[in-house]
């Protein structure tokens, strides 16, 4: 699993005063602790700083990368800001977040995609909105991943991600959900499929519960990113038991690994 | 989801005492407390003793029916043992658990099936003994559905059990088990589907992280049924997680309605 550490993002009310602060310890520690917990890519997010978003991504950057090797996930809305943060970047190739089918969307970030070189996450919506069926994102993502190809984007570079809606507000988009992962890995295996697991649970109770179990089922229909707090032992847990099962996990040497480590314990 | 309550069984060692004592407190108590904590059906099992098996089988299904109404999963290697506890079976259509494709195994138990028309669970495997692969299991599942068919039974009222393997005896048979549940249900909707949880985890530590995943991705394959312990307030969880995750729940009014019931406490 591709595993892209959430932790550091203004949106979360936490960790915004630890930006507003510039307070330096506080974001290494994070940084630290998830990169040790088993974070593939430390996502970095100050999209709520409207006034001065490229200073605080920038300063989040340079100070992420004073304390870890692990390539950074640049995450924001504005293309300035990403730019910005890019340009910062020291620790390899990271992955930004995101481009859109939007037309307006595409056409900000792609310089940056020329120019960088960047991983890149693809969300499957284009400017007639949030597809309903996983038809129609599969065909979005089709052309998401047609078009990065042309920009010559390599496959294995492109994380797709199926726009997850709550099954609160509809209970088919579970299903939604798993057949556009499935369908998307099985015609491209190489490209990359993560999503933000948390939606699938908005406005029902123990989201944690569900959080959990639509991440087995997506690890179960292919889904090998997420974008998650590798700081939750329980989720992480359920998420080494989900690559055993799946054949992900030779012998079940790192689930053993885990258990072995103590890290299993409690956890059910 | 329709749930075969597992707990009334010689194999387990906390149980089979009470079995052995024929205490009646004992079996009842198990009874009620799995129907009450949502088993669909109410599994019995004295297969361990070898000598009475018939007598103490036609025992725990009179000793059960006392106390409850709900259908009985008459679970036994034995025909002459299945014969006396279907014969004493007063609640309704029981499930008859288990007929394989082997061929003595077949005609010792389809005499049983055309007498008292239960439902009845069908283990994929045959006289070449336990298949390796996905399609190996889809084709013996297929002659099963097909031969209990043309003995009346209707495709509703079979139980495909995919006959799961340890995961830490070969890192694919997760795969397996889950191919061989899509298949199957993709092909026959009306069909259910039914496995063990546990044989999955077998010689792998932290048992119940394993079975509970194993089991939210076989739900999210088509899984419709399972044998387990419906006393064990954690799986049910996840199980009423993955209904809901599958929009198999409208509205998510049933994890909800436990959510309410204080269920879903201290479970993640």
């Amino acid at each position: 699993m591709i595993i892209i550490g959430e932790k550091i993002n203004s949106t979360l009310k936490a960790i915004r005063p630890a930006i507003e602060a510039y307070d330096v310890a506080a974001i290494q520690q994070l940084a630290k602790a998830q990169a040790e917990a088993g974070a593939t890519y430390i996502d970095v997010n100050a999209g709520t700083f409207v006034k001065d978003e490229p200073e605080r991504l920038k300063w989040l950057v340079e100070t992420v990368q004073q304390v870890v090797k692990h390539p950074l996930a640049i995450d924001s809305p504005n293309p300035e800001a990403m730019r910005v943060g890019l340009m910062a970047n020291k620790n390899g190739t990271p992955v930004l977040n995101s481009i859109t089918a939007e037309t307006a969307r595409w056409e900000e970030v792609i310089p940056l995609v020329r120019e960088f070189k960047p991983k890149i996450v693809a969300l499957a919506m284009d400017d007639t909105g949030m597809p309903e069926t996983a038809e129609e994102r599969f065909n979005i993502a089709k052309r998401l991943i047609e078009n990065l190809g042309k920009e010559g984007v390599k496959l294995d570079d492109i994380f797709i991600d199926p726009l997850v809606r709550p099954i609160g507000t509809g209970s088919h988009y579970g299903r939604v959900a798993l057949d556009t992962i499935r369908n998307i890995k099985t015609t491209w295996p190489e490209v990359h499929i993560t999503c933000g697991l948390s939606n699938i649970s908005f406005g029902i109770p123990v989201r944690k519960l569900m959080n959990t179990t639509f991440m087995v089922a997506a690890i179960a229909a292919g889904m090998d990113g997420a974008i998650l707090d590798p700081l939750d032992g329980k989720l992480m847990a359920f998420m080494y038991a989900a690559e055993a099962l799946m054949g992900e996990d030779e012998f079940c040497m790192e689930y053993i690994s885990q258990y072995r480590d103590g890290f299993f314990e409690g956890v059910i």
